[in-house]
């Protein structure tokens, strides 16, 4: 069973570079988190633990993905995991339903899959239209082929201490706490502050900070003073969906920030008039953190890296 | 399906009544949040409740509590319930298994109680002892009879936003959001900290207040300093099981403190040789706080208040 790593931090410590709020100190612009260079790290490390797996007992790990309806941004995303798989070695399973598809259909599909001893994840590609009830269909999905871990036993595995560990860690906050523990950040003790709490980014990685024994405040649209809040974290995670809204005096000098957002916004300059920012304004926030993920290659690269981690440990441990 | 309620407060105001740190504002000591008393008002709700549902459809609210061993503790917590169950007009349905009881006859009697159409509500004493396999006996009671609120499912329906909420809350962190709601505690926008992480008590009520939108920080024993971070709480709750360990200067003036500790501390005065004390040094903290539990008499009656509410929800659910 892999859940994600406990490494021991080991160089940089969070917050280690401070500035007084009243003094100026001169320092130099953040560390770079470069979640591609780290996620093809994670990647090539796959690779081995595939062929480790084929080797040993003739396994290939596959991944099914459904999509259900033609959205231009589901096929983008869906074409990127397939890439991906094919690219660690994985057998790439696709079935694709049309937009108007029943519920049964794709419970069809769904039961299909768990069904199929090559198949060791499905990942059902979200937003699903609105005649199809997503709770019901997330959790029609075999535990054990749940690597997104949306399925709400997975959830409630992982918001418990219990024997039974989550089968995957939902992969968006899995590859936020990679990003921290492979940049050598410590995280135990430290206050990490989660701004968003959302089903699938802000709760799942507000757990797994705190099981890593930081000491985790969730902000949201509610929260009274945000600013203040994300001024005492030493790890800001940023998963708000509002662009560049976080801005360098909210920062304490010395925080890690990780950048969750992924926001399109115009830009005349750009080819397609537009172009991505995240969460957090990076130009100027990068001179009072210590590290920083950019975006785009932040997080976004991690996601998929640990979901075909989260497929690998599926077929790890259907042959344990 | 009956969740918790979301009253709007009210009278209180959190932090209406504050002192600076550094001028001393005559006060008087904190309001007692008396949850006897409350405990007893929601009793008297669920009576009503139950005369309502024998009325309307026949069916009386049914308890089965399992105990394994003879655990004097235990016994004690088993008696209490029995006892409001019977109060409440509940059927109290019981089972004794000697200590050395396999799991398997353990399961036995939780598949007979799930099977009975007179048992709305399943309860299994903890702790069990060390031969048999907590997490598999809690997840084995139906989810429809899980009036404690620990099956998986029901911690993974009360971690996210989902179309099916839990059909229970676990009862202590159900009664300490019962006491702020019915105590006028406004708690959307206030900054709350538990101190403790269990999965009983302090992960739980750390959602629920979340969930009200309460902007929570979850404290333990690997914060770098709690002082400080309890001392930024309108709402504090204290769930660490150490005695009196939470002192008034700890304490932002006007704040709400919610004591779930229960700890039996030597006292020679007293007839059985110790006194029962909570997590908070209730004499001082009383004359910071504007509201405060007290040990016993706080949350502790709560318990089996919300223990009865679950049980009569699941009968209600069961008509539906």
């Amino acid at each position: 069973m892999h859940t994600f790593s406990r490494r021991i931090p080991s160089v940089v410590q969070a917050g280690s570079c401070r500035a007084s709020f009243h003094t100026t100190v001169s320092r130099s612009s953040a560390k770079l988190i470069d979640g591609k260079a780290i996620g093809a790290t994670i990647q090539a490390e796959i690779k081995v633990g595939v062929e480790k797996l084929k080797a040993e007992h003739g396994v290939v790990p596959g991944l099914a993905v459904v999509l259900v309806g033609a959205r231009k941004d589901s096929q983008a995303y869906v074409g990127m995991k397939k890439k991906a798989c094919k690219k660690a070695g994985f057998l790439s399973l696709e079935t694709t339903l049309p937009e108007d598809a029943s519920q049964e259909e794709l419970v069809k599909v769904i039961d299909a899959y768990g069904a199929d001893p090559k198949c060791h994840g499905i990942l059902v590609q979200l937003p699903l239209p609105d005649h199809i009830d997503e709770e019901f269909v997330l959790d029609r999905i075999s535990v054990e082929k749940d690597v997104d871990g949306f399925h709400t036993l997975n959830v409630g595995r992982l918001h418990k201490k219990g024997k039974t560990p989550p089968t995957s860690i939902a992969c968006t906050p899995f590859g936020c706490v990679e990003l921290l523990q492979r940049s050598g950040v410590e995280i135990a003790g430290k206050n990490a502050v989660v701004v968003g709490r959302s089903n699938i980014v802000g709760m799942p990685v507000a757990r797994l900070l705190q099981d890593l024994n930081a000491t985790v405040t969730v902000c949201h649209s509610r929260t009274a003073d945000l600013p203040a809040m994300v001024k005492q974290a030493d790890i800001v995670v940023a998963a708000i969906g509002r662009a560049e809204m976080i801005v360098a005096e909210w920062i304490k000098p010395g925080a890690v920030v990780i950048d969750v957002g992924i926001n399109a916004v115009d830009d005349a300059s750009a080819k397609k008039g537009y172009k991505l920012v995240g969460d957090v304004a990076f130009d100027q926030v990068k001179e009072v953190a210590s590290q920083i993920t950019p975006v785009p290659g932040g997080v976004g690269p991690m996601t998929i890296a640990m979901l075909l981690q989260n497929t690998l440990s599926r077929a790890q441990a259907s042959v344990e």
